[in-house]
């Protein structure tokens, strides 16, 4: 006896995904927990990977089974396959076990021909709907199974429908007879280009579609899938074979779709719609306007309770909000799929936090049930509700970059830079962006593009400013010269207003309505849930009293980055700044950095006040001193005269500040090294200020980072430096304090020598940023020229500055992190690079061991969501691993 | 019975290095082979340590063993330690296994107080000299055994000398009584400074010094000395107490210097000079002129025989030249020192290759007896002997970068520039240089600066430059404002001639014939010999025939590096490479790059043909294009007219192409990447030329090596294309070939993911110049505002850029090579940076297991002696651990 390489859906279940993939698995329980699913049967992975070993050949026993489970279907259906008079109609399609790109379309309607269209028609009493499901049917097939290039077949309907013509026509408007003679060219065109005829027997088209399945999974593109995602080859693909249902078959058949909860809002109630005697087709096409799917109730009261019941009994099933499909058929109640139902990040939050409540699900999962991405959209403004109800989007691009803007349109970044200078709102509509349209993108509200994916130059920039955007969306038709743009009948002047939502991808016509992000209820209680199942600390990116005030309202657990610089633009600071670094002598630059030492312990008193009782990373300088000196010929005369110095001597101290790779230059600690009164300045602050705040009482944590340390040396010389000065400071104050000295592991020798680096270091930080620059050899600034082609050619995975490159970065994180604490047991270790905020390299941060990850203000929830997700990911590991 | 913690010189040998240190073994090796060595003691290092134990005390018996050995001293003397009539003197200096930096200097005359002073007044028949040896013995113990500063000695001295007033006198002119009354101010100073009394008795002087000596161990400059250089704390010093002999006891005495051969020119024969009746100081003060030691031959016939004899039996023991110091007190031949005689590159070949033929060493060691830096020496244009005969150098500074140059001087790297422009040499002389001198630099001949050490940025801009440079010679004070300098009382002024040596450091007035390095005889038997022992390749960074051709002449096997973007500057090529940097299309760029192919394929025919046999490496193009375009608006504009384009459009590329970091932006592979057509067109040329040098006879190996790879796909996506070509090439010329694509690891992402990398790769090239500049985020380019600072305060032991850090990028070096053949174990594994010609480099690439070095043409015969040493060191460590 043969194999069992067939199961019916009646004899799978859930935790069959191995063998039956992961469609098949899922109709199996739907089918065992007694929900109707029209009939079917799924083949085996293992059968495709004989098939392989097989030389691609069926192995002995599957065609026999499939036929087996073939007359089953006919049975419960009361149809059979090729009978011309009552014909049973399936739909094939692939399902491993993971959702796989690549991997074949489903062929629907097959066993249709030239007979069983004819038996179709009379069942449904609609001929032209029987020819154009036959239509599609050769179409699908053609393209999906023969290989025909889909184009071919496009360009018979274009010219049927006078494309470009002016009496052009909808596919609707095509007859019977019409679709009839298309039916014929498509056979023509499989005939001449696939080198056969087309099949008219079922059982060969089944055959032949299930091999396709088959041949899918070692197609060009799932092979690369697999290798990108590190996906084996050897899991193999199922193919589901099912009974097709029709939901056009007179008025007591419908069809719809509804969630079990509104995925808008997250309240409970059933949301959704249908249509009587339709197809799914129907719905999405609008010619008809569906029925919300309360009048259900109204039109088939009894169907309607059976559905309400049964995606009742689904939502408690699998824990979740169902988004389900079903049709009617002459009466009967058919389910066809069931799947989580997608959600606003509101309603995420609410959804997961009410089934807490009603007892359905525990805590770690509902912490688990809303994504990073959701609270990405909650903490953004937002498209008010109401747009949504009352209109539809004018387009629909790739959800770049989360929060809803609204602008006046402009097709050009310097006019948009014009305008932003004035007051205006603008959004910056363009093809696509380069690094030339920076100066417009940074005054836009938002971005809209027509090309471009989810990491194009304007996807990148977009998240990266923290603005909205809308990227690729290939409707929009823009013309430069008229500074115009078209999309389908819909013209959009320069000027005009538009709103963006860069969370859903959505573009509306005018300036609609948006809404700040409310926290508190749901998300507040989800939150603290977040933070019971959180074992990784998160801290904030903070350079000013007034973001750590933010950064705190949001849960950030102490200041884990203060850019110091950042203090010395501010107001006239500049001024003694600038003074310091024209000046010759230590002396001449004491002087200078005396007039500035106040500032930064007032500023240093502001973030410890706020940050009371948590730990705050101070940073001491880090960029190259040009970028505090002016450029321009009269801006440096300017300066020479405030300071009464020669242009020369000015000009000349800029010009020698120049570098070629500023990045690698005389910046960090070199800067600390070569002018310690600098250093010197910077403690004495920090200090100062931790003595005034300790005695307003309140619990100060303060800890020196030294940037860009390439060796133990640069570290300890500096350290010195500064334990010096806290030396002078407590006995000058009386006053004793806490206080550490640590470093930054920015360059790749950091992370290779960080077991010596760590005798003197009492804390790392991770700055991923500089570290992905220089291990990959990456200027951020310049890298807009190639990264998104990159990207979008497969060189490489991702955006290494977005999520964190783990192969190859994460090994040097993951070797400065374990050769530190060889040294030192309990050396700190975290994160402040932007990765601090990304979910995906959060998790790898966990995984690595860090103690924390620090990032900016607003994006604390999602690195603490991203934390929590992990911690709760290796426990569910742990008890695996117990089992 | 305490332990043996004093040897007597006659008691040790050479092989007890570890226990008497390195000068007590010699000595003692000196005594043991009946040469006349004045009698000593040493204590072991032992008692070092135990003194450490023992809380700073003396361990047991320690005391009473020196007196003991010292009665020994006594009784071969004839004289007695603190005896006023016939008093016994003793040096006393410490003596580690390794010879130190920071370990105590040698204290002279101990045993001289008030009544000893008399005795050696009439022993000598010289008062003076007796008053003046007490006053140095004062000033020494008080500055290194109390620890007085010696400031305050010499600010006595310089009192006593009028120095700074009309009347300034020398140390000569000072007489007894003066003398005297110094020695007297001296006491105060200590009694004051030290607070005791200076130890009028000397065994207290002895037991003092002693103890002084193993306190140095533990000197802060000690120990920083051993950390750097990984020398064990636990070692220990020895102490060597010694008869002093005096050659001023009257006219049968004498001292002097000699080598058993010239050390200029390598020749057999005697070479030194002597004074009757004097001490060593003597000699070197220069007052009375010495005697060529052939004279004393006829003064002192018997014991210039004996002297002979000795030398003799001194290079015959210990198989080198050897550069001894003697004294005769009283007619008796005394040998206060010998050790290995310091030579000239040319003297050290040729007595390398005279000993080999006189039986003395093997090859083997005459290879090790050369070092890298007489290498340097022969291969770079040096002084005329002659010049060094007939007088003597203005100055001498550090000898910062060999080879010798002679022009006019200039204060003024603006003014040299236009000088050189008319073709006139120049030395460009600076108080320091800094980059903005650049211009300056690379028009002069040479380089001499008056502050600065060896890693000065002259002094690595002229070794990087190739250009002789005397660094740091403190003597030449430079006044810019009169545009001259004063070297005591010698002025130089601008346009006058000098010359310098480099690779000796002396500075000579005027013009000096300077002879081109002879390369044949003894330099071409010593290189086979190094080739018989090395093991490791070495090739040559070559770009262009001529190069190449150099390159073999010196002995290179092959090219390791060719940057093809050499070949896009020369001629009208730039033209074409504009064009194509300007194109919009592909088609435009293609049509542009078909220019430069002849001139590309015509170059690399050339390479083949000079390297027949040997593999020849060809980097795809890597600058950033911004490199290849003009930059000012004349030439921008010339340019858009020659390409009949608008100005706006060149400039606009010309500032789209400007970046914030080239080294890190759209570079090496990436362009390759982008622009796919360059890398086809470079690759064809490169298959093109090899079809056709195969035509006429020529063994030919082309690799293409991608640079700037940071994983496998990059490489991948690039060796795909160049093996598409290179199948075309071979289909059209119907001629095979083969040849290998490989890539550089210069990046520390491509180090850590090597073993990836190696699936595609064929071969791998370290590019350490970027893996430097990456691994440590260092801008070569601006390292020099910095760098010297950092070496010079030993936050760096060195400059990365000379020789290689081994502690980090090193490890990314034996990690690359270690997983790429994992991978790949066949994999030959090479380096192409700088650090190729750097022979402390060369020998971490040998133990990391690299297949060869590739340097610059001139480096090749430095690099092949230093893999030589490499090869022997391991195989000595081999031979060792047989054992």
């Amino acid at each position: 006896m043969s194999k069992k390489w067939v199961y019916l859906f009646r004899e799978g279940n859930a935790s069959m995904r191995d063998l039956l993939g992961g469609k098949g698995a899922g109709v199996a329980e739907m089918t065992r927990s007694g929900v109707p699913v029209p009939p079917g049967l799924t083949i085996t992975t293992e059968a495709c990977n004989a098939y392989y070993e097989n030389g691609k050949q069926f192995p002995e026993g599957l065609w026999e089974q499939v036929l087996e489970g073939l007359k089953d279907i006919e049975k419960q259906t009361g149809r059979a396959f090729g009978d011309p008079n009552c014909p049973l109609l399936v739909s094939v399609r692939s399902g491993a076990k993971f959702s796989m790109p690549g991997m074949m379309d489903t062929v629907l309607n097959l066993g249709l021909n030239e007979q069983t269209l004819e038996g179709l028609a009379r069942l449904t009493d609609n001929p032209r709907f029987a020819q154009d499901a036959y239509r599609r049917f050769i179409q699908l097939f053609g393209k999906i199974v023969l290989g025909v290039e889909g184009d071919k077949f496009e360009h018979v309907m274009d010219k049927a429908k006078n494309v470009g013509k002016r009496n052009e026509r909808l596919d609707t408007d095509l007859n019977e007879d019409e679709l009839a003679d298309i039916a014929k060219q498509f056979k023509k065109i499989i005939k001449r280009d696939a080198k056969i005829d087309f099949p008219e027997d079922p059982y060969e088209q089944l055959r032949m579609a299930i091999g396709a399945v088959f041949n899918s999974w070692n197609g060009r593109r799932a092979i690369d899938y697999r290798r990108l995602n590190k996906i084996p080859d050897n899991l193999g693909t199922a193919v589901n074979v099912q009974a097709m249902v029709f939901g056009n078959m007179g008025d007591d058949s419908a069809t719809g779709v509804a969630f079990t909860r509104n995925p808008s809002t997250g309240e409970k109630n059933f949301f959704g719609e249908y249509l009587i005697n339709a197809q799914g087709e129907d719905v999405v096409a609008g010619i008809r306007t569906p029925q919300p799917i309360s009048k259900l109730s109204e039109e088939m009261p009894e169907i309607y309770q059976q559905f309400v019941d049964i995606a009742k009994k689904l939502e408690t099933h699998y824990h979740d909000v169902q988004d389900v499909e079903f049709t009617i058929e002459r009466g009967k109640l058919w389910m066809l799929q069931t799947r989580s139902g997608k959600r606003t990040g509101a309603a995420a939050v609410k959804i997961a936090v009410d089934m807490v409540h009603e007892g359905l699900i525990d805590k770690a999962t509902a912490v688990q049930r809303v994504e990073p991405g959701h609270l990405d959209q909650l903490l953004h403004p937002m498209l008010s509700p109401e747009v949504r109800e009352k209109q539809k989007p004018l387009t629909t691009g790739l959800p770049a970059s989360p929060g809803a803007a609204t602008g006046r349109v402009s097709f050009d970044p310097d006019e948009a830079e014009e305008l932003a200078f004035t007051g205006e709102k603008i959004i910056l509509v363009r093809v696509e962006t380069t690094p030339e349209d920076l100066h417009g993108m940074a005054v836009a509200q938002g971005l809209l593009t027509a090309r471009g994916g989810m990491t194009s130059h304007a996807a990148v920039v977009a998240r990266g400013m923290g603005k909205p955007c809308v990227a690729g969306a290939g409707e929009i038709h823009i013309d430069y010269g008229r500074q115009s743009a078209k999309v389908n009948s819909t013209t959009i002047k320069k000027g005009d207003w538009i709103t963006i939502d860069g969370g859903t991808g959505e573009v509306y016509v005018g300036r609609q309505p948006t809404v700040e992000p409310e926290l508190g209820g749901e998300f507040g209680e989800l939150m603290s849930w977040v933070d019971e199942f959180r074992t990784m600390g998160v801290r904030a990116n903070a350079d000013i009293p007034r973001d750590a005030k933010t950064a705190r309202s949001f849960g950030a657990e102490g200041i884990g980055l203060c850019r110091t610089e950042h203090m010395f633009f501010e107001g006239d600071r500049i001024q003694a700044v600038r003074e310091m670094i024209i000046s010759d002598t230590p002396e001449g630059r004491r002087a200078a950095l005396a007039k500035i030492e106040p500032h930064q312990q007032s500023d240093f008193e502001g973030l410890f006040r706020e940050m009371d009782g948590f730990p705050v990373i101070i940073r001491t300088l880090d960029p190259p001193l040009h970028e505090f000196l002016p450029h321009g010929n009269n801006e440096i005369r300017a300066l020479a005269e405030k300071l009464g110095v020669s242009f020369r001597k000015v000009k000349m101290r800029v010009e020698s500040l120049h570098e070629a790779n500023p990045m690698l230059g005389f910046r960090g600690c070199r800067l600390g090294i070569i002018y310690p009164e600098i250093t010197e300045m910077q403690a004495r602050a920090i200090f100062k200020a931790a003595v005034a705040v300790k005695k307003e009482g309140i619990t100060v944590i303060p800890k020196v980072m030294i940037p860009l340390v390439s060796g133990v040396t640069e570290l300890q010389v500096q350290a010195e430096l500064v334990h010096k000065v806290a030396k002078e400071v407590q006995k000058e104050s009386g006053i004793k304090f806490d206080y550490q000295v640590g470093t930054m592991i920015e360059l790749p020798r950091a992370a290779l020598m960080a077991d010596e680096i760590a005798e003197v270091a009492e804390f790392f930080s991770f700055g991923t940023n500089d570290l992905t620059q220089t291990t990959m050899g990456l200027s951020r600034d310049d890298a807009g020229r190639f990264l998104p082609l990159y990207v979008e050619r497969k060189v490489m995975p991702e955006d290494p500055f977005q999520t964190i490159d783990q192969e190859g970065v994460g090994q040097l994180v993951e070797m400065g992190t374990s050769r530190g604490r060889k040294t030192r047991p309990d050396l700190e270790v975290g994160i402040c690079g932007e990765h601090g905020g990304d979910p995906a390299s959060v998790h790898f941060f966990f995984k690595a061991g860090l103690d924390y990850v620090s990032c900016s203000p607003y994006r604390v929830p999602i690195a603490k969501l991203a934390a929590a997700h992990a911690a709760l990911a290796a426990k569910g590991a742990e008890i695996r691993k117990d089992k």
